[in-house]
Parts: C-alpha cells; sequence; structure tokens
C-alpha cells in the first residue's frame, strides 16, 4: 500500500502545488488517512513543497505509535514526528515548511477552527496561508481498486450479519437490542466496527431516516426497518431494508413497499458515468411523487461513500455535476407515513459503464418484501 | 427543567455580553445543549442582545423534531427555527441578530471553521464580528445538583454493568467482544449509550489508556484492564479497574497494583475545593515515581467529566487553576510496561469541601485486586 500512498502524494502536490514553493497542511482525519494509510487521532500531514512529507502526531497510547511509525515511515518520502502534548501539529507543520523555504502553506480551511488558524499565522507568521480547499476530497471521489475491494469485503460482511439476523426470531425484541446485535455480529465478521451508528426502527418509527433505536419492541404486523455497514479497512459501506413482521403483510404495506422500491431502482439504474447526479435524484424522485409520496423523501436520495459515510457526490436536487466511473455511491430513498411508518431501501453501489454491466451491486441482500 | 436553562442563558448574557447589543451565537452541540436541553445535530444558538433566544436547526429525521420544538418552546423565551439543508444555521443566527440591530455577535471561533467564519461575516457583513472563547465551557465547569444527579445515576449504571460483567466467565473470549457486552450491559440498565469507546485490554495491552479493543483473547494469568462509562441524560462517567484472571497474582502484578492504587488514593485525597489542579496531579506522579515509575504515565492524572469526557479542569503538570466545589473529575493513572502490561484505576469523583465529606466518589466499584 505504500506506493499507493506515496502517488496519492505526488498526486495532490501536483493538483495543489502547481505554482511551487507551497507546502500543504492536511488535518481533517480521513484525508490524513487518503494519503498516508493511517490517521493517529490529532495527527496532521505536511506535504512538503519539495517532496519531504512528515507526519506529526502526539503520542497516543491508544494506538500502537510504534506500528504506525514503522507503517508511515516504510511509506517512502515520509518522516514521522512525536510531538508533546502541548504543540499543535498543525503549528509544526508550518513551521516546518517555513524552515524548508515554503513561501506559502495551504490548509484546510474548511477543518480548522478560526482560534486554530490564528494561533498558526501567529506563531509561524513567515509563509503566506492559502486554503488548501476541497482538493483532497476532490482526489477520493473517484476509488481505485484496491479501495473498491475493501468496500465490496465491507458490504460481504454487512450482508452476512444482516442476514443472520433475519434467521433469529424478532418480535418481542428491542430497537436497542436488535441495533447492538447487528453490531455484533459485524465485528464477528470481520469488520474493524460500525460504519455508522446502527438504525433499528419499527412499527410507526419505521421508514424514518437514521432513527435512533429506543426501547420499542418488535410487534405482529410491524414494518421493520434496519440501516447497517461495516467499516473495513476505514471504508464503510450501507444498507438498508424493510421487512415486515407476522405472515401476511396488509395492503398498505405491499403498496408502500413496492413504491419505494420502484423508486429505488429507478435511481439505481439511472446511476452512470457521465448520468447528472440531480437526473439521478430525480429519478427516484418521479416515482415517489407520482405515487403520492412527493414530499416524503428527504433532501437527498442518496451520496458518496469510502473513507466517510456521507462524501461526494450528492445526489439531490441542487446537486451540480455528473458522475464518473468507479464513484461509489448509496441509493436509499424511504417513505415514511406519521403514525403509521414507513419503508426504506438503501444500498451501495458503485458506478460502471455500460459495457462492464452497468452499476455494480454490493449490497446483495434481497429486496423482496420479507415477512418476518 | 426549562428554567434551569433560561437561568443558565441569562447568565450567560450577564457575563458575556455586558457592553449590551451583542447576540451570541453558540455552535459546539455540547454548549448548545447545555444552554437549550437538546441539542439536534447541527444546531445552533442565538442568545439575542434583547432575551430573544433562538435554536436554528436543520429537520433532521434522526430526532423528533416536534418533540425538540416543543420541549424547546416551553423553555421560556425560546423560539426554534427550521431551516431548508442549505442554509447554515450559524448564518441564519446571525442575520437574525442583525435584523433585531445587534452591533456585534460573538461567535466561538474555537469551535467555528475559518471557511465557515468567512462565509458568515461575507453573508451578513452588518455586525462586528467577536470572539465568544470558552465562555459556555467556563459556566459548565461547576455543575449544579441536576447535574450531578445524572452523573451519579450514569455511575450507578456504569458500577452494575461492570458488576455483571464480573460474575461471567472471561478466560477465552476477546477483548472486542467484552468491550460490547459491557456496551449492551450499560444500555441494558438505562443508559443513553456509552460514554465513549469501552477499552478492554489484555495481557501485554492491559494497562494502556484508551486501548481499542483487538481479537486477542483473555488468558490465565493476563491482568485484563477494563475502561468504560454510561451516558445518561447527556452526562458521562468514567470507571477502570483492573483485575488479574486465575487465582494467584504474580509478584510484579500484585507490585504494580499496589503503586497504582497508592497514587491513585493521593490523587483522590487531594481533591478538595481550592487544591490546585498541579497538586493534584502531583500527588499521584510522586507517588509513581518514587516506585520508579515517574515517566509511565501520561500527560494527564484526571480531567472534568459532565456533557462531555474530557473537559476541563486538567489535572496535570502544566495545568494553571484550582478545583471548586461541584466540579466532577475524573482520576485516572495508570502504569503500562511495555510486552508485559499494567494497571490503571479510574474513578469519576465530584469535589466537596471537607465539611460535606469530602470528594464524593460517583464509581464505587472495588478496587481491591480482584483475581477472576
Amino acid at each position: 500500500m505504500s506506493e499507493v500512498h506515496v502517488a496519492r502524494r505526488s498526486r495532490l502536490r501536483a493538483d495543489s502545488a502547481s505554482a511551487g514553493g507551497t507546502a500543504l497542511v492536511v488535518t481533517r482525519p480521513a484525508n490524513v488517512r487518503y494519503l498516508v494509510g493511517a490517521a493517529p487521532a490529532g495527527s496532521v500531514l505536511l506535504v512538503g513543497h519539495a517532496g519531504d512529507d512528515v507526519l506529526l502526531t502526539h503520542w497516543d497510547p491508544a494506538t500502537d505509535q510504534e506500528e504506525v511509525v514503522s507503517r508511515t515511515a516504510e511509506s517512502g518520502g515520509l518522516r514521522t514526528a512525536v510531538l508533546d502534548d502541548d504543540t499543535d501539529p498543525a503549528v509544526a507543520a508550518a513551521g516546518l515548511a517555513a524552515e524548508a523555504g515554503a513561501e506559502s502553506v495551504a490548509v484546510e480551511e474548511h477543518h480548522l477552527t478560526v482560534a486554530r488558524h490564528r494561533a498558526l499565522t501567529a506563531t509561524v507568521p513567515g509563509p503566506r496561508y492559502t486554503d488548501l480547499g476541497f482538493a483532497v476530497e476532490r482526489q477520493r471521489l473517484v476509488k481505485d481498486e484496491d479501495e473498491i475491494a475493501a468496500l465490496r469485503v465491507a458490504a460481504e460482511i454487512t450482508d452476512r450479519a444482516l442476514g443472520e439476523l433475519l434467521e433469529s426470531i424478532l418480535v418481542g425484541r428491542t430497537e436497542r437490542h436488535l441495533a447492538l446485535e447487528l453490531e455484533r455480529r459485524l465485528i464477528d465478521h470481520g469488520a474493524d466496527g460500525p460504519a455508522f451508528r446502527t438504525s433499528v426502527a419499527t412499527g410507526s418509527h419505521s421508514g424514518l431516516a437514521g432513527h435512533r433505536p429506543t426501547d420499542r419492541r418488535v410487534e405482529e404486523g410491524d414494518f421493520l426497518t434496519v440501516c447497517l455497514g461495516a467499516r473495513f479497512r476505514g471504508y464503510r459501506c450501507q444498507i438498508g431494508r424493510t421487512f415486515v413482521i407476522g405472515t401476511s403483510p396488509a395492503d398498505w404495506q405491499i403498496e408502500l413497499y413496492e413504491v419505494v422500491f420502484a423508486a429505488q431502482r429507478a435511481a439505481r439504474e439511472a446511476l452512470a458515468p457521465g448520468a447528472e447526479c440531480r437526473a439521478v435524484d430525480a429519478a427516484a424522485r418521479q416515482v415517489l411523487a407520482a405515487a403520492g409520496h412527493g414530499r416524503a423523501l428527504g433532501p437527498l436520495t442518496g451520496r458518496g461513500v469510502g473513507l466517510e459515510i456521507g462524501e461526494d457526490p450528492r445526489l439531490s436536487p441542487a446537486a451540480m455535476g455528473r458522475l464518473g466511473a468507479c464513484v461509489p455511491v448509496t441509493v436509499e430513498p424511504g417513505v415514511h407515513l406519521p403514525g403509521r411508518g414507513g419503508v426504506r431501501i438503501d444500498d451501495t453501489l458503485v458506478v460502471r459503464p455500460p459495457a462492464d454491466g452497468g452499476p455494480e451491486l454490493l449490497t446483495i441482500t434481497t429486496k423482496e418484501l420479507l415477512a418476518l
């Protein structure tokens, strides 16, 4: 992996510092991890203008620092500096850049706080400070095959955890317990941890995006919505499914499920390199609107995933831009009827050209309406 | 609770806006929660210069917005404004303040990013922008009896979850599974969730602060360190204990345990209103140094707890300031011997004057060296 990270930093340097003499100070954790392969808490990456990269970190007893140091040291052209507790690694990074003669230092102004930025410019007043902006995030948008392989494993783990839950008895158990059990199963199957807080929603809670599990128990006749994902080597996927508890779904449940399923399929089928992000969103939204649920959908039909849940792109009515190949996204429409419940169906897919078989579905748990 | 929050906002207004004409924009989530009683994701509190307070929030399907609105609406003098997805609540708050004639707007520069601050001043250029600094954090330092009651419940839940674990068979189980089981038990006993990531460390990992659970299994003869805490009504406590697995601890284990226990007791006994924070730290550090472990301790002997783990005060060699009554802190020294393992003993206590019986121990699980 080390060559991968060297190449990523070279590309960032080439894209961001074309004027020369600009050092880059990367503070956002997912960005540090992308460029180095590890991101100890609070660590900061200096991408030097002359290829002299340094990872600056506090001694963190929670990570095996020796491992980080050796892992990053082998990562070609990267030094690691362990700082005492009172030094802000970003200040130390700017100091090193100034010593090395950098004329300007680009920082992530969307991540640095005002107070920290002021401390930086006051303590290391030499260089000119500019905004690195979302340069690393832009680079993270299109995934390489190693990243997609990690997402694929994350999805396999997630499908397995969900599959096991479906074989167990659900009636009478609380949302909280089902969520904890799913997280335990994710770890059993090799996840680093959950990709995000597992959501389990039953009865009138079903169909709500991001519902926080409560002590409500699963009852006969409920819709049950689960939304979970594994984190594997830092990469995060997402699946959401809605089931019916008991033997025979009610008519309104079948109808609602079919509408959300049709909306989700329409958005999935709209995924293609070159497709407008808002056209994918519109594909789902139109199906829901035609069925009278035009206002039920939240601001997003889906979003990018990778080292974070909720990266770019956004599949929303106001989204600008088009999809590229090898961009993983979720498609996650839902409808919630207040007081009754609702349906969400979420998948993680990778955008692929039609010649390669179209969008690659990573989360393969069935989307039939199962009665459990 | 609503009067409590009104009083907190009045006090903040009195402390921070004595010049008059200054509106306060509070963005840090724990600070919003402290002043309102709820903090939907991304919400921002405007504390108006004329007593016109507004909670600005995005529609968040993950929280029951109606509940938030009604809970905050009843909270005397507080309006709630739900914004569309594209509006930064901080910008909207500054806009309201400007409309209401505020001459200046104080923001939390230690929380707002440079990019967000720039958007604020560009979109609402009228008022002068100043730094609110840590005004809310300072107010949060000394807890009222309701807050301490919530911490007490959190500690009871934590003790109970830990006590149950000690009755189960531990040998052969992995750190990850023990951590998950502890978190499940916290929720069983009424916690909102864990206060922080539960740490379970066995064998050579034992005694490490913040160790992330791995697949290592508990073995006979191991030290086993667990560190956990419940979150109850937003308040977070912390307990850490170290046990020996098997019937007879080795001599080195008994010796090391006694040293850490003596250091922890010395720091606990040094807690008193008016005591210097660094004197409490020194009390633990001197005991460890006398036993030849002077360099084993990390930067902190303990720290404040409340709505966050790791609030002020810090009990460290460089800490300025003195303790006050009704300030809850952890005392959490540890020694880790590389390759062998170590001991940590963490408690949560409330500083009380000697006349009230001295420091109040919230986490009451025994600190005898148990062989499990």
